[in-house]
Order: C-alpha cells, then sequence, then structure tokens
C-alpha cells in the first residue's frame, strides 16, 4: 500500500518508521494504524531487515489519537466499523490494540526513538516496542482518565508488565504528563539523551542487534519471550527452549556462531526467518 | 458500624483512613479488619470520594500483627472462626488477606502515606494500593520468617509483582526490618519525603486525580489493570479495551473529556462510579 | 556422587557450591550439571544447611557452555540422550533447565555470588537464584542470539519476571557482554560490591538468614513465591497462605518466633524442613 501518514525505508539492515503527520503532531488515525500494520509486513517479508527503528517527524513522536472529531471523538455509533481487522467482544476492533499487537508479533526487534511527546496511544504504542530510548525534550502520558476513557492498545495487559503494577497505577490513575526523567527512573524508557543524539543512538542498537546476531535466533527468542511472559510455568519454557536448542543446534547458525566466537571474527548465518524455524514458538497471530 | 480502630473522614473528595491504636502503634486486630472492610464499603458507595488517603496513628503506620497473645498469637485453636468471612481452603481465612484483597477490590485509587514501621500486614496490606510514599522514618518488614509464619495477605502474589521475584525473595528470606532509602532503591514506594511533607505529598496526588479524571475511567482502568495482570495473553485486554472504548467513548464522559482538553479547562465529567459502566469489567469480589 | 567439577562443603551452616574448572573458566558440562544435582540433593536432605553461596573458581564464574566441541557444540545428533533426567517435547532435556529448575525447587535461599564472568548458562543458571551479587569483574551476558542458538534454562520464563520484559528483550536480542554496573542498574543483581568483599558480602546475607529465620518457614515462603508467580490470581495466594498460618501457626516455630522476638534474643527454632510441613505447598518437582 502506499503511504501517506509514515515514511517508510530500508538502509543497512534496519528498516526505519517515522509518523509523519507532522501538522497534527504525528496525531494516530485509522489510516495510520493501517500503514503500520502493512509496514510490519513488509518487514516480516524482508529479509534484508534486522531490526527497526520508529520515530516521529517534527516535534512529537505521536500526540495520541486525532481529536478533529472533538467531543465524539471516541463515538463509534455510525462510523464505519473497522472491517479489515473484523470484530472482537461484539464490537470493532480498538485500533491501537491491532497496531500494538502488530508490533509483539514481529520478527525483528523494535526499538522506539521517541524524540518528543507520546501521548495517549502514542504512548501505548510503543509498550510492545523492544528498546524505548528517550529524547530529552520527550514527554509521556497515560491520559486516559483525563478523555473519560480507558487505557487501550492491550495496555492494561503491557504497561504492568513494563514497569510494575504500582508504576502503572500511578499513571493510569492520575492521567498525567511527565517528562523523559520521570519516565526514566520509572522503567518507562531505557536511557535519556540530548535530542540530537537520539536517532544516533536509536541506529548504533539496531546495528549492534543487524551486525552481529543470527536472525532466525532474534526472531525466534523474541516470540519465545513474549509467549513464556504467559506461561504458566517454567517448565513450558522448559520443554519449548530444548526443542529449539535441539533444533537450532545442528543447523548452519548454531555452527557458524561458535566458530566465529572461537576464530573472533563477525559472523555470516546462513539461515533466513522468513524460511527456517518458522514454527518453533507457536506464533502470536499478526492478526489478532 | 462504629469506628474504634481506625478514624474515617472525608473532605475535598478524598477520604482518610487513619489506623488508631497509638498506644499499640496501631498493631492489626480482627476489629481492625473489620472497620477497614466498612470503610472501604462506605468509599465505594459514595460519589463523593474520588481517592482514599491511609496513614497511621502517631509514629507508627502498623507495626503488625497484635502480639499481645504472646506464643500462642498466631494459634487459632479454640479461637471463634472469622465467620464474618467464611472459611477458605478448610480453614478460616486470613484476616490480612481479607483486608489486601478488598482494597485491591475498591474503585478508587489508595495512596499509602508510610509515616512510621510498617511491618508484617502493615507492610503487605499496602502492596494492592496503589502508590505507596514513605517518610523518612518509614520502616518496613516482610518479618514473617522470623516469627515461624510464612507470608500473608496474599503478599506472595502481590510482592514479586511490585517489586520484582528476586527482591521479593531477599526480602522474605531475611525478614529483615529496613529503611525507606532501601524501600524506594528496591521499588516498594515511589518517593521518599521528609516526615513533615508525607501527608501533603499524599494529598497532593490524591487530588490530582480527583480534580483531572472522571471517576468512571478511574474505576474501570482500577479494575482492568488488576484483572489483566492475570491474564492469559495480551488479547484478553484487547477484547475487554476495545469494548470498554466503544462503551465509554459514546457516553459523557469521553465527550466532556475531549471537550475539556480542547477547551483547555478543568472537566467536569457527569458520570457517577456507582451508577455507571460498573459492569464493564468482572469485578474481582468485594467479598474473598 | 564424587565431585570433580565442582566443590561442595558446608560450615556454620551455610553451603558452598564453588564451580570448579578453572582452566576453562569453569564452563557448562554435562557432568557439572549432574554434580549440581546432587549437591542440591545433599542440601534439601541436610537440616544443618540453611542457604546456599554459589561462585566460581578464579577469574571467571562460569563462561557459559564449554565450546570445547567447536561447531558442533550444540548439535546433539549421535551424542546420548540425558537419560538421566528422561525426555521432554520429544528430545533429551536442556541441561541447563535441568539446572535452573533444581535451585528453583530447593528448600534454601542460593545466593550467587558472581565474581568474574557469567555469560551463557552462567547467567542464566542463577535466575532462579533469590540473590545476585556481583563483584566488580563481573560480567554478563545472555548471548545466545550471537551463537545461533536461543536463550536455555527456561529463561525466557525467568528473565523478564526477574528484570521485566524490556530489559529481558533489549539483552536477549543484542546478545551484549555488559559490566556489572549495567546488570545493577537492569535489576539482575542486587548490589555491586569490591571484588575482594564479594564472599564476605555473600556470606553475611547468608548468615541473616541463617541465625533469624525459621527453617520451615523459609522453605515454606520460597515454594510459595516461586508458584504464586504463575497463579491465577491473589486469591489461590489467600486460599494457600491462610492454611498455612493456621498450619504453622499452632507449631512450634510460631510460638518460638513470637516469643523470642518479645524477649528480644535470638530464636532457637525446634521444626526442621526435612520433616515439617514438607506438603502445605504442591512442590515444584525437583527434577522436572
Amino acid at each position: 500500500m502506499e503511504f501517506t501518514e509514515i515514511d517508510y525505508s530500508v538502509a543497512d539492515g534496519v528498516a526505519t518508521i517515522v509518523l509523519d503527520r507532522e501538522a497534527r503532531m504525528n496525531a494516530f488515525t485509522g489510516r495510520m494504524c493501517d500503514e503500520l500494520v502493512s509496514a510490519c509486513d513488509a518487514i516480516d517479508a524482508d529479509d534484508a531487515v534486522r531490526a527497526l527503528v520508529i520515530t516521529g517527524r517534527g516535534r512529537a513522536f505521536c500526540a495520541g489519537a486525532d481529536l478533529g472529531g472533538g467531543g465524539s471523538t471516541f463515538d463509534a455509533r455510525g462510523r464505519e466499523k473497522a472491517e479489515r481487522y473484523g470484530e472482537v467482544n461484539g464490537v470493532g476492533r480498538d485500533r491501537g490494540g491491532v497496531v500494538a499487537l502488530r508490533f509483539a508479533a514481529l520478527t525483528v526487534p523494535v526499538i522506539a526513538a521517541i524524540n518528543g511527546p507520546a501521548v495517549g496511544v502514542g504512548a501505548t504504542m510503543t509498550l510492545p516496542m523492544d528498546v524505548r530510548i528517550a529524547g530529552a525534550s520527550a514527554r509521556f502520558g497515560f491520559v486516559f482518565a483525563r478523555r473519560g476513557i480507558v487505557p487501550e492498545a492491550a495496555s492494561s495487559w503491557f504497561l504492568p508488565r513494563v514497569v510494575g503494577i504500582s508504576q502503572a497505577m500511578e499513571w493510569a490513575m492520575t492521567g498525567r504528563v511527565f517528562g523523559a526523567r520521570e519516565a526514566h527512573e520509572g522503567r518507562l524508557v531505557s536511557k535519556v539523551v540530548p535530542d540530537e543524539d537520539l536517532l544516533d543512538t536509536a541506529y548504533a542498537l539496531a546495528r549492534e542487534v543487524a551486525e552481529n546476531t543470527s536472525a532466525v535466533s532474534v526472531a525466534v527468542t523474541r516470540q519465545m519471550m513474549w509467549s513464556m511472559l504467559s506461561a504458566s510455568s517454567p517448565w513450558e519454557a522448559h520443554a519449548l527452549d530444548s526443542r529449539a536448542i535441539v533444533e537450532l543446534g545442528r543447523d548452519g547458525d548454531a555452527a557458524e556462531g561458535v566458530t566465529a566466537f572461537l576464530e573472533k571474527r563477525a559472523p555470516e548465518f546462513p539461515l533466513r526467518r522468513t524460511r527456517d524455524h518458522t514454527d518453533l514458538v507457536p506464533r502470536w497471530p499478526q492478526r489478532p
């Protein structure tokens, strides 16, 4: 699909998505949802991509849902249902959740370079991302209680698992907007850097993945970690990783990984994540 | 019911419970349990209350179970069963658990202003509270292993989810009593303030909730977050919040929340948490 | 069994395991696995042991799987199956998982004194331990993606529960080796101390357990906390601890614990963890 609300590009093994509605502070729309899902589909089909960096155009990351509809913004009556994604629980799916769960199912790691306000769905869509880095100008808000709604994008599941239940409750109960330092102290972001260093920091991390790791190992590991967050006991993980080690262990990436380490050289892994070991972990669906 | 071991009051949208057995360092009793449950019932029935602050009278928060029974303190033989709350697992219910689970089911956020020793059930009863703030004099102890018993008040479930499994294990294995700074580093309390600023800090947070948020949004969000801690996957959260956004989105609080934000004024939310959307989330029982 | 790859000793109520293949940086082998399991069995049968300290001989803690097999290190074909532990999911059990789950099932707390590199299984085997203390020379790495395999030792379950999902993802996605300071900031270790203070710090903590706590309380609490991490709700914990308080409360340790506290003297607990209340919590299996 043609992208009009995001910008998508790939270079040096790293994909970049720029949320691209600068005049509206990159506010989230149904169209932006569709484009993000489509970009994720492109990434999952492209072995040249080893990591994804996502950031916002201009001074904001994403100001949240576009409030152009005023007081009826969240009133779905009379609106077309989001048939593209089907229904759940008798209603059209929350588009924030469609995006968040698509990021969770991605086969490459996602690094959020948060360059400015990330509020509402602009904050919650980042929770399934692997790393959130804040520029000094970043601001965050789980503002749902101030808008008369509730946390969306499955954030009632993700947020307590990212920052702990008490920090999640405090941010959700007050709905306050807070800065990069509070986000870091509360473990919402892994580091805070000067604005001018933000993208360099994000790309350095993406390249660290691209240059040193097996794409198949990364894809399977990412699926395992999300799945095991919901596992009933560590014995599920033991059953899963016992089999994964046997299957990957006799394959080319394991041989190359150990050999390259012993020879103190960069590895050249032969396997492809679009083709090899794609069924080791029961996948989270790409469409919820 | 008449309160003799706690003090209960409401002002400016905020309820206050003072644990009030100063001569016994506010030690916990069966009577105090009943009064706390009764106060929670009053709060859930009163739309004028938007948040709860709980603190201790005098120099202690709560020194734990009253040890007036000496070596037979924890021996339930020959004692009347706690019939008010029924049985579980063939025995009378642990009163610490009755209180903790009642706080967890409350429809307003709870802020603990911990002014001194919070030991045993004095510590565990605070775990389901949304925010714990420590005065510099606060001390904490999960001392059960030093008393020959085990963590109660469902704290083997709550503590690892509040502070992480390793910190929970260290505090439970040693049973040590520790100060406000260790509590803060271990993420048991969100901040440490001078004793004289403790209540002001707690009330400022309570007013932040009361003045800016929808009571219904807060009540539903609180229920969602606790429920989703036990959810098998984020798709449960997606199903729940998709429906919640649709139902709340077409209602008065969502219209007022967005309109007030766009008009840069304080919101006046029309919905009432005792009446509206009380069935959106399958409720945790008020009586376990 | 006779130990050739670990050193096992007991003194003053504390067991010590030294990973003892100094010439190979204490790299992990099938034999080391068997010896660790055997040492754990000895500890569980010996009431004289109240805590376990584990460290590495020489400059390393454990450099990971022994890579002496070169590129075929992880290729299990043609190798004898690990029949000692049976199969899971159609394959021989991952030995890292056998060790990690054995530590998780232990009836005494485990303190890791990490004196140098702890990489691969050298890092993941420590995740079910109660406390990890790093010497300044400690280094850590969840390097599986760099070797073309995936996290083992059930670490896809343990790691997110120890450090949070985002920190777990960052370390697993990059496979980077990092120092003690990053480990502390990321909450993988509870503290960093000078190398020369490492063992003293670990033994001080072990003695704090041994001198102050009931062995039965510690054993049951440890089982409760792990079990409740997988519980569907806090009501499971409430049912479990209500019964545990009643059973332990009428027994000698509870009487002694309260009496000693009131008399301000060291407790002398009469119960034995090998004999008393061993069935209160459905045990995690000692063999997975």
